[in-house]
């Protein structure tokens, strides 16, 4: 068994069955093997954004590491954007990067670069390998680290020679390290401040406003008044009708701290205190009120699970009655095309059991709002700020779940970024019904530079501006293989979500604004 | 005068009036500056490496820096791999990093990474810049970093509260460093491995290939019967009727063994021993026989001009002829569409001082060759081997010579990976006709797995892919504002590759292959 191939049988018996790919000749012998390990599912990807991207969006729906395969350096380099959303997101991810034959470097061949120096700043585990013999071993590593709570990205350098050389052995993947326990003192802290009469907000972090660890909180605050709150930037929130409210922190620093205001303490569960998203030369940066009582319970990399067992335990809340969304849907509007109104058509229109993929940015501001009574979905963010992940994130996400509707609201400034994933999406005929709000502006920015005070210049504005040409969604999208078709009004918009969430392949509705 | 437009002034001064630009929120205050400063061209791109690659072909066809301005850590992660490219090809080129102000670093915002770390693998001139009145002193600093020859990458981190901060100051740009001189016992040893009667080849790495210094190479040739040769990935060479002819070492391995089996003796000017693009399980990574003497004449960072003029005085060159390219073309072909077809198709129809840009990869394997004789003209190719760099640098080319018309023979597969720029074209109306072999795979790499020996298997093959959608290059490029048609035969493809030519804005043949 040559090293590629003990390298495919180890990512099988990690779990990991899914490899999202863009590879190139170093990488040869790994494709090679896809035909000794057929369970191994290959997803090729036209861009490696789409690789990392992908990668995210399966980690935060199967709970497990999907692993990728890049081209030497550059390769890796196309998907670090991604891999920040990914790492700050949490999830677990498995890289592997071709290198170079290691005879080959000293040779300085155009392709050559510095991996490990390109891969550091976006992996926790990192390692090249040496020889064949030691690739499955260093995959099982790769995974266990990879594993580790909360999800963490491990990268594997790869050379070329380790891939073709014999004596590969496929390696057990060890146990990861369990997420260390938070003292009693930090949980007995928040139980006495969760009864000490103050208005509080629970903020919760990666992976814990999903599943059980939701319902745990949700009784908490059942019995203390405390509310649920998620960061702008979250990773997945579980949500709908019958299940726990979370409230999302605003994006908008005003909005935030208008929020914020009542709380006079908060409790961090794996969270950060709340920031804007930037600095501003007269904007405060912290969002809490100035008095406000900021305790972390636990921190991201410790077991937020078990200090929110045990911070329940210690509330006697496990047997409350947890306060959970009514179920609530609004008519369907119809007539003009209007923020508010788009929002109550996906509202009036989400179906059960559905993932919605949110990039809208500017123009999805109202969506989580009025989609909050609708029946229980997953919804997921750009939880890192990069631009360019909603469309990959989609595909990752319908390659987890293909019993799953996938919804994917995708401004058009990022939708621009990774649109290679739309061939993908058509290639693997995935469950994703993606809308695109076109307003031909990267109109946040907008909002931005008119936040400085003055008045923009025509050619600042003119930076902004993504028209001229205006890009035609529908074409584009057409042109790689995905059905669709352009809605200019409500009623346009409500039959082609309906027409899409009915199909069981990909489709793209372009919306003018 | 705030930081930003102390940024803004100084670049100007500095020569450096073009800025391909991706901004974010941390940038507006540069974006704002643009209307204080109007000679400041400012080009956007929707994805940020479109921006690299048009400032390395800016800087190919300019002779100095284009400036660029990324968003924090990720947009600039977005423009890694064709910085790789540009690093390669020994460009100028002055990068602009946003970064969060420097109070706002604390708070781990969603955006904060390490973008010193992120740049670096690629950046041979890096700072942070500290407070808005170091900023124009940095920025000259940073120009003339990027100005040091033969052409280097500088990046400078421009934290938003120096950029907003008041106190900015123009500064002037220093004097770059000379490149050092080489010593004369090499001019020497150089000059009597001409005359000792050995078949001797010289190769010219980047800048060498064009101008005056191609000149000076090729009457050395005259006098010593030497062959010019050029690197596979080279940057730039000057070429067609009427000037020396430089023959590029091929690709594939074997070709370039058995091209370069008749040269006891090379020479070499910022190049390196000629290796394989990739180490190979039986194939050698160097490509000279084993009994050739490779003498390094100048390295790429050392006075390569001057040696050569040196070499040129030792030889008594200076007045010798130089044997230059005759004026051929051939007939304008018709019927099936083949490779040798195309080439000739595209040598029959030429324009004088075209720009080619050559990311054709497998389809234009024949171009070179085909074209020796047509009017004289610049040819540009990848220099680091990482795909996507085609259309980009068309852009930058174009940006540059506006008054030359620039041809873009693209990949599929390497189109499909920064097609953004085609929106940059539009918007710009730039004179660039780009012609798309649509071969629907990523051709080379299946040479490369058959070359592998053993039957590739068809999960391997699958992975190589890219129809199954095809995509329909028309359709795409007319959604992106490019008019745009497909030639299915030799006579379809001349009508509009002429009429491409006779346009002065954008457009695109998708030659289905």
């Amino acid at each position: 068994m040559n090293g590629a191939e003990s390298l495919i049988r180890t990512l099988m018996q990690g779990g990991v069955d899914t490899c999202f790919m863009n590879p190139g000749t170093s990488e040869m012998h790994f494709v090679a093997a896809l035909d000794q390990v057929p369970q191994m599912r290959g997803v090729p990807c036209l861009f490696e954004g789409v690789v990392s991207g992908a990668a995210d969006g399966y980690a935060r729906m199967a709970g497990r590491p999907a692993s990728t395969l890049f081209h030497l350096g550059p390769g890796l380099s196309n998907a670090l954007a991604n891999m920040h959303n990914a790492g700050r997101a949490h999830v677990p991810m498995v890289n592997i990067v071709g290198e170079h034959a290691t005879f080959h470097r000293q040779y300085d061949a155009p392709l050559t670069s510095d991996i490990e120096a390109i891969a550091r700043p976006y992996s926790r585990w990192l390692r090249t390998t040496a020889a064949a013999s030691d690739v499955g071993q260093d995959c099982a590593e790769a995974i266990a680290a990879a594993r580790t709570a909360p999800g963490r990205i491990a990268t594997l350098i790869l050379p070329a020679d380790a891939a073709w050389g014999e004596g590969g052995r496929v390696a057990a993947v060890p146990a990861s390290p369990p997420a260390p326990a938070v003292e009693q003192s930090r949980i007995d802290d928040a139980a006495i401040a969760l009864r000490n009469g103050k208005r509080t907000a629970i903020i919760l972090g990666a992976h814990l406003t999903e599943g059980a660890t939701l319902l745990t909180a949700a009784k908490i605050s059942a019995v203390t008044n405390a509310k649920l709150l998620a960061p702008f930037a979250f990773t997945r929130i579980s949500r709908g009708a019958g299940l726990p409210g979370v409230t999302r922190i605003p994006y908008v620093t005003g909005d935030a701290i208008e929020m914020l205001r009542e709380f006079e303490q908060l409790i961090l569960l794996g969270a950060t205190p709340p920031a804007a998203f930037f600095g501003h030369p007269t904007r405060p940066s912290l969002l809490a009120r100035e008095d406000c009582e900021i305790q972390t319970l636990a921190g991201i990399d410790e077991d937020c699970t078990g200090a929110l067992a045990a911070l329940a335990d210690a509330l006697h809340a496990n047997k409350a009655e947890p306060h959970l969304q009514v179920s609530e849907r609004p008519a369907l509007p119809n007539g003009e095309i209007t923020l508010a109104g788009l929002a109550a058509t996906v509202a009036a229109l989400l179906p059960e059991n559905a993932i919605v993929v949110d990039e809208s940015v500017t123009s999805g501001r109202n969506m989580m709002a009025a989609t909050k009574g609708t029946p229980p979905h997953d919804w997921l963010v750009n939880t890192g700020g990069s631009i360019g992940i909603g469309l990959p994130m989609a595909v990752g996400a319908a390659v987890a779940c293909p019993d799953r509707p996938v919804l994917c609201l995708e401004a058009d400034g990022s939708g621009m970024y990774t649109l290679q994933a739309l061939w993908t999406a058509a290639r693997e005929n995935l469950n994703i019904t993606t809308v695109v709000f076109a307003n031909r502006a990267y109109a946040i920015l907008k909002g931005e530079l008119a936040g400085m005070g003055g008045n923009p210049g025509p050619r600042a504005l003119d930076m902004l501006d993504i028209g001229r040409p205006d890009i035609d969604w529908v074409s584009l999208a057409k042109s790689l293989g995905i059905p669709a078709r352009r809605a200019t009004s409500l009623d346009e918009f409500a039959m082609a979500l309906r027409h899409g969430f009915m199909s069981n392949g990909p489709n793209l509705i372009e919306i003018p604004l």
